[in-house]
């Protein structure tokens, strides 16, 4: 399903290649504040092209806005966000059609939608699409207000120094993957419900959304699985929940409980690698050595920051405005 | 929001000293044969009781069908399953209830519910609202025919010889965690429905719903982050769309591609550990030593394989029905 | 779909003759008032067998609460409840296998689940289930707190006067059919979320799954495409939107705008007649006469006012808990 | 909510007088064949301006598709239609802004979303918005393939003919209310779910998203309330479910039995008249003379057939991919 969420709802759309991609976004609150200039330093933060490892197209992604706002602000109804795709070579793509490419979509949308997908740049399967999760990012922030939501890259190429894992990748002339952390600070208590909405399983869902993530782990994570139960265990210090320690990440029995929220993503190697690989030719039926020419990322992860914020905002905002309804009833 | 899935839809009640726990499944296609021999043995594989490291609570759990069973076979009519909770020990609880166990539900549950929630053993928290889940799991492997889903512990307190890390629980006087691998073969290519539901969105987002889960991977995982685009990328060898390697798990852009399903989940020790700790008093609003009596498992992940199998099963099903309706129609 | 609601969210399940009907709740607001006390008027109201023109079967219908509730109070939990099947007479039915009964779901059911369906009784399909539906009406009325909603026959057989319409069917030795009107007075200004969930839209999905409704119809109804639009037209009289007259039926566009919400639904004559009828046998492929000896509503319009009231509830309660969330958040 | 539909999902955004207004469509099968003269005919029989009792305002309604399509087919991905608002004239309605217009939206959007909404020309509760929904119709009667869906007007103003009708209106400077019918053809048994997404139910849902809706009734409708068991009850003819009558509209117990679908619904007067109304002042806090200066629509009912098809064609396509999965797994 192209959409996300029970109040706050996102809705995805585009293609890489077609008329442009965006985001239709049911349920923001009327009134709120949304301009223009909201929308650009998180977009341009998405954007490739500007630093060492990321790919050389750069769309405007300029958000064309095609409801929803007035006056500078949410009047309630739908807000649909246009982003046109106006640098594409899809010459580059469409050559490539007999061959799938290793670690794309190309084998498995076709299969799926028997032949009828837009194959060009991944079509509905491109990082592309993201930049429509960015907008609504921006407006989950929004609603979310004094509360922070803050992704960093921590690791690339298994190197916690960052430029280093870049340098690998450059000097191997391959791309390389990595971890990006997300730290939301100010969240209050009780976000999350139970059985299957737990905090973890929202946001486990959004971040998989994400193209290239391979994993998730909240708190500890991997690691709390080598721990004993005492070493693991936060002892709860206040009546405001405050914890000695934060191993739980700030989620306990799926719930909010305070702290801060702390979770890690694994992104693999940018699928698009400049080295030969094989595949298979569906016209030969055999496999054959292939290389990419188009325009990519050495290490995708990079650009990933903005994306991973945007889904955090918008799992929270949406769990925001359902914990609101269940507080005030009685 | 205490149901899941679109088609094949599974709602989750009860509380861990009520009267009961169950499932209420949505969507089973009528005439699936269903007797209560084929729950057996699934429910009897996540009972605690039988092995080294897990509880002595021992359940009946026998399951009793209150609706949607006509003729040993579902009848397109919600089937609803019902557990009685026989063997509760609430005396256990009800005096800890000053005193929120650190790394369980209990203190955020209270803010969330406002201290109305049913605090004993958990309640609607507890792990053995998982009964439920296997029960669906049934239900849902039934749908899935020949595809084997089939869940191991692969380690078990850092150790791969699960027998050592229990015996290294047992001499700590302490819990511990472990990792729980789950495989599924016989998928069909095309299963997972961008752009939000992916199958490892919907996977991400079934696993979380299980108690003490802290992180899941697909295929390589988080070791992906560490690896070069041309060593991680799965070479296609055949129109089946069978790759050389299986770095991605079985899922590309989302998608099944035919391949293995290669997934594994992080669980935490128990929260409920033999050792002393620190937790606040809320009466005193002091902090002060504490020591869990109830009967626990020394290492919950031993109980987890039949659930991760069972949610697992669960997701699959909902996607296949998914899937048949998608390619049908033209 | 056997469930309704978006934060309120009811389920249905059961068959007419298996173990027993019943609905779980989930959504409820945690610390909401609930015994079983508060079930039994609407219950008993909606039982068969008390007055002229309806059903001899009288059971129970004692709410068995298998979860969600402690200490007389919703928990937050799903609330579920059983109703135990004690008074079926399932021999009547299963010798009519052969013969689909005319107006009733014998038929269509059995096409559609393919023989698997539970056919004694009507099964899934029987009124028995708006049993469950009044226990959740019970539960969104305590939501509701001062909204007062209010169900009335104001019809039957054509008359008025329903004693009348009721003599009429019992010497006509024929069920008849009715009008009943739903009138909710309290309400406050802003229910209902535009496109597709207008107040309209939602009760007129919910009013349509109580079994044996033909129309439904707000405010002046069907008798406004008769009007003109000044005589049509409600004029506003005050800042709290009362208007003069009240055509509309307390929904403009689709919004209450803080008059009473009136409308009116059209009830069939009970399927189930004592007259002789013609309808088909399977085994002979022959229409054949045919005539129904089970217990029987002569006029099962009586009957529906508190199940009428329940939805509307069910409804309600459920833009309530919607609503308060728009407006919180700015 | 402004989406409708499990599988076949339609998104509706827009305000009347904003950039435009249109529709993002989740769940087409992928190779459906759509081009942009599919959509033509249905769109220009939405359209007003062209017959007597229409507004002049034309738009050109002219479908621009913004994801979705490649090739002249769906790809599988949303198809999202875009509709520019090219001919508005919102200084018509600024200055009216604080005189909520009677039957229409005005006052009760305002109190909604806290005076910020789009308020001009109704904003998003504009008739409008339906080309949106006829749009979608399109797809979604391309999907019922040789099902044959078809609304007509069979009452203006309490006339069967449908010019006196028109021509009392005229006479009478005011504006008329009109009946809508709706019969589909070639419909499958066994369509709709139990118990809540009767077929009744899902069509009740939809019909009052249509702007002026105030009654919708299946079969002999309201008339079926002052019928005998006897006379409603439609004998069944054949094992292909044909009945002898058809009073039942083609549905029983919410399901479609092979018969023709029958409905209908009643349109209220356009509430902009030329006539003087009064209604109140919100600057004023008082009642005042008020009369509408805009183009309008003497008889909306006029238009409402295309957007009935559509609805109804919606909610049987959703059905249609719904059912398709029920039959086939077994």
């Amino acid at each position: 399903m192209n959409s996300f969420g029970r109040i706050f709802r996102v809705n995805i759309f585009g293609e890489s290649h077609g008329e442009g991609v965006g985001v239709l976004i049911d349920g923001v609150p009327a009134g709120l504040p949304l301009k223009t200039d909201d929308f650009l330093p998180d977009l341009e933060r998405r954007k490739g092209g500007q630093q060492k490892g990321t790919t050389p197209r750069k769309e405007d992604d300029f958000p064309f806005f095609k409801s929803g706002l007035f006056n500078d602000k949410a009047t309630g109804a739908p807000i649909t966000i246009l982003f046109e795709n106006n640098n594409t070579r899809s010459g580059d793509y469409a050559k490539q059609r007999a061959v799938p490419r290793p670690g794309h979509a190309d084998f498995v949308a076709s299969k799926k939608f028997g032949g009828n997908e837009d194959y060009r740049g991944g079509g509905h399967f491109s990082g592309r699409l993201t930049v429509g999760l960015v907008a609504a990012g921006v407006v989950a922030k929004k609603i979310l207000g004094d509360i922070k939501v803050e992704a960093t890259i921590t690791e690339v190429g298994g190197e916690k120094d960052v430029e280093k894992g870049l340098q690998k990748a450059i000097e191997a002339k391959d791309s390389v993957g990595g971890i990006v952390e997300c730290r939301v600070s100010g969240l209050p208590i009780g976000l999350g419900e139970p059985f299957f909405d737990s905090v973890e399983s929202l946001l486990g869902h959004a971040v998989f959304a994400i193209p290239a993530v391979r994993g998730v782990e909240f708190g500890t994570g991997f690691a709390a699985a080598k721990m004993f139960g005492v070493e693991h265990n936060d002892a709860i210090e206040n009546a405001e929940g405050k914890t000695v320690t934060n191993h739980a990440g700030g989620v306990v029995g799926g719930i909010t409980n305070g702290n801060e929220l702390v979770f890690r993503i694994a992104i693999k190697p940018t699928s698009s690698t400049p080295k030969d690989q094989f595949t298979l030719n569906w016209e030969t039926n055999e496999m054959e050595t292939f290389s990419v020419k188009g325009r990519h990322d050495l290490c995708i992860a990079l650009r990933v920051p903005p994306v991973l914020e945007a889904v955090t905002a918008i799992v929270l905002a949406d769990l925001m405005l359902l914990e609101q309804q269940v507080k005030r009833i009685i």
